[in-house]
């Protein structure tokens, strides 16, 4: 198989299902302090403070939450059409061109199922939008700068952890093992393109499901003062998970979850991850400190709780399945 | 009863127990950030960044964790004489008088059981020592300020609220009740001298125990970098309840426990309470953001446990009894 | 002359002159985040977040920016008559009472011209108002507290010094000497009745002036914060002193000035300062980091210009005059 | 002209020169919290805490203050053979090839003069070392991250800022213009490969000389807090511009120096900047918002003061030239 050209930039947008738009419009931007670029009937299109283009998070209506697909962002129009040959060589079988401004805002995109069903998205031309960066007297007291990462949950991370390595480009920043010795295997992996921790995190666990989109803050503060503001308005039930730092990632974190479930993670504080020798962290699944290094143990929700993903041809959600026997880790 | 002239300045120090002073002078230490004045072969005496006195933690060596006293500070000398002649009035059956020195630096001391079992001890006269606020160089991750308050698990809030409002000139800054209507009474007081929010926290539980000595830090980052330097010291299964906002005084916290199970919080962000018309802050039990501004609820640890309280004429801890019935509130 | 029995709790707020209302109520309420209690034609009344009380700042129309008056809240309303009975034994001249409602919101206050010249009032009611404090969802960027303090520049530093030491019960947490040996006397003084390092600071400069009214925000972060608001405003041209910590008191500041020349500081971090056996913290003029304690010289602007202040029975701006002959300090 | 083959991956280290490598230990390692992989008689290499490598920051004894070399990581050994044959190519004159281990820790290296005077290294294999991140009980009070970027001071930005564009594949996040309309011309470049704002900063100035080096920190109140710790050290002339926010770029900073003059800034809070449409922010030399948006000057030294910059064949200082005449802009 020919080494094809193309190049991923980083995690760009992601696009969720959400029972009412209004309420959820409340939450994620008097709520989370996203921006609205542009709505319609069954779609809100949201960009955080530092974006300069048309969103970087799409809340569609739907019966119940999901995720309808994640988006990267790639380097030119061309890569498209050399992911396209790639998927097809590599048997893809759900895969379909997205038309220009299906998606709002966004040039043609290439969707495709992974192989381990999370619908995926490639795209190039996104519209511009105005930069809030620097109009500080705008901004709320919850100030998400970017989209950081996506955290998928699904059953084969040894065939999927070799796809997105070996196929599409992405390294791995930390992985986590179970099992020890001979039977020690992976069981998740930090896999990015920019060069930070993640743009996209593969856990074990029943799925595919879809487990929370990561976005970035200024720093720890910027977190505490987003959790202030969303318990004054109401949203205290929302905070599931208390502000901690990582383990794997080293990043500070608060999760919260809109009116469906969708799960949403406040995030700062990683690393430079580009050195060309980068030899990846390595986590035991049994390590105290790898969740949360200062020792607390997530809530059961946290832990157990995901939303499904669609099938990107029939739009129906996918059956979610156990993990498959895992095999010995090669990471 | 003629009216008394003294002044209680504020809650000053804390003599708790520990079974071993080397593995406690780590984690206090070390650990934590304060700063050894002085020890013996049964007592470290422990200082905080701010402290231009001699201590504000005192650990001894003892059999299990317990409360050997509290310590408030007086105006002068002479308050000690008034509060020892108020006390005879007021029927306080355990009462004694510590000598200079018996408790290192310090001055003579009037030493009680309030009617709700609490070791307390009133004191005007203490050795000062080095300030180490200005050395920031000197300084290492944990930077413990002061102390700030007290927070004691008693069965009989309505005579003790009743005891340190009227007798002590203490102010209530916000309470708690529990009970509707009629049935409604008062729960948990949060009591101060000091213009905060406590110096003294009473709670109706199994008392009396001890739940925590709070300390002040400078800024919600000052916390979570103490926790970073405690987890990295190995110290994570002592951060018992992740940091949070309490909706009761508004501070923003982190609760640890020593090897014994003394708990300790850092403590930070509540607000001047001296104005004369104050009126306390209400909270009801049920509401769920007492606890937690954010909603989420204790661990099943920081919610019943506690440390027992010594007797100050035998040093036997004390029995602990159930909560008597509540009267109605009259805060 | 007889102990007079009254207890000053703490500065309370501060009247100032503005030329333009409009211009001042977007600058104080849109840029620093001040509330509005109350207006009418000639005034705007301000509280703070975490203010219960009518104001902690009233902006009142003038012809040019001054200071009106500072003013100090009692524990009673008896209190007032003792500070009157002191007032007129001390022999000070310009004094007079404020009718209930004449300030509004407020009691009747007595308000006379210190020996220094300073206008200063003494009330003891306020109405109430609605608490901002934990309603994070309608707080701004700009998150001032409480007011902290007020700066005023003298030209009689001992005289001043033993009038509020000895006949207003005001301590002394820090002071700076200018001079060497038997040459050496106070210049400056960091006064308190709250147990913070100030109320009132008083500084030898050509006066009587009024330098800044100093206003507690959470943490060094909220300061930043409030600049980048205030930036993005357009209102860069009014951030005087850039962010730094003074030597003198330990805090956390940040200058700006409103379109009259009116200064406040945004102000963090001091410390604890009412255990009877305090010891003032000395600094001499001449130490590099008594000022900013990093070590950079403050503006011109900030180290020349000030407000002059309202005589109370005229309400004529004071003339200003050259610092006296300082005597040897006897602090 | 073939395209060449190669991916610069990021500033990866500086070399600068210091007259006292004792002094410079204990300004670098004591007071900004370098950590020493190794030394020897004539050079102390440096680590950050997020480092994974021998050194981001090289001290080594000369006469004066001076840049010896700011070094680039490539993704591989071949990229260099790469680079000689364009910089063959490109007719750059003054180039060499570094010995492996003729740098401690760093494999064979390629050194030119770029055509700005700037001398650069390129490199592919650094020796690993202990990474600290997360030993956060380790870390001290000054906890600088990574390296972040080279400001250089350059007489022909025209030229240059083409040369790093066109040839090394440097994208441009923000520029600087000066001049209006048809006299509008480039004034500063700010040049990225890793996608944040900045590896490399041209200004025009008198040069060439080397400005600064910026290094990461986690956030503002990281920054503050080596301000406190450099000034309770005894540092604080070595403060030399106050903390800001950057127009330019969005970065919250400080700047220090070393006691012979070699500037470091602390640096935090820019943004991605590698979407394949990002569109270089530009200010106007004019704006008063572009070098401190919260409007404050830089003070003199910082606006005038740079070292020289090293011959990479003679070791000699390159003559410092004035900006050549500038051509109109076209950013």
């Amino acid at each position: 198989m020919k080494r094809k050209n193309f190049d991923i930039i980083r995690l760009h947008h992601a696009e969720i299902t959400v029972t009412d738009l209004d309420r959820a419009r409340e939450f994620y931007c008097k709520g989370l302090g996203f921006i609205e670029t542009e709505s319609d009937e069954n779609h809100i299109y949201l960009r955080a403070i530092e974006d300069a283009n048309h969103h970087c998070l799409v809340l569609t209506k739907g019966k119940q939450a999901s995720l309808k697909h994640i988006a990267y962002r790639v380097s030119s129009e061309e890569d498209l059409d050399e992911l396209d040959q790639l998927f097809t060589e590599l048997g893809v079988t759900k895969k379909r061109w997205v038309a220009p401004g299906e998606e709002k805002g966004q040039g043609r995109a290439l969707r495709i199922q992974d192989p381990g069903g999370i619908p995926v998205e490639f795209f190039y031309e996104m519209d511009k939008a105005e930069r809030m960066l620097q109009k500080f007297h705008l901004q709320g007291n919850s100030k998400v700068k970017r989209i950081d990462h996506a955290n998928c949950l699904i059953t084969n991370i040894d065939e999927l952890y070799d796809w997105y390595s070996n196929h599409l480009g992405f390294r791995t920043s930390e992985y986590t093992v179970n099992g020890y010795e001979e039977n020690e295997h992976i069981w998740a992996a930090w896999m990015h393109r920019k060069p930070s921790v993640h743009d996209l995190a593969l856990i074990s666990e029943k799925g595919p499901r879809y487990h929370h989109t990561g976005f970035w803050m200024d720093d720890a503060k910027a977190i505490l003062d987003a959790c202030d503001h969303l318990a004054a308005l109401g949203y205290h039930t929302h905070i599931e998970r208390s502000p901690g730092r990582h383990g794997t990632s080293n990043a500070f974190f608060v999760y919260v979850r809109d009116h469906d479930g969708n799960r949403i993670e406040l995030y700062t504080g990683d690393y430079f991850t580009n050195d060309p020798d980068w030899e990846p962290v390595k986590w035991h699944l049994d390590d105290p400190q790898r969740a949360t290094f200062w020792g607390q143990v997530p809530p059961e929700s946290w832990r157990t709780e995901a939303v499904p993903v669609e099938d990107i041809i029939t739009g129906e959600l996918l059956p979610i399945e156990s993990v498959k026997k895992l095999e010995k880790k090669e990471a």
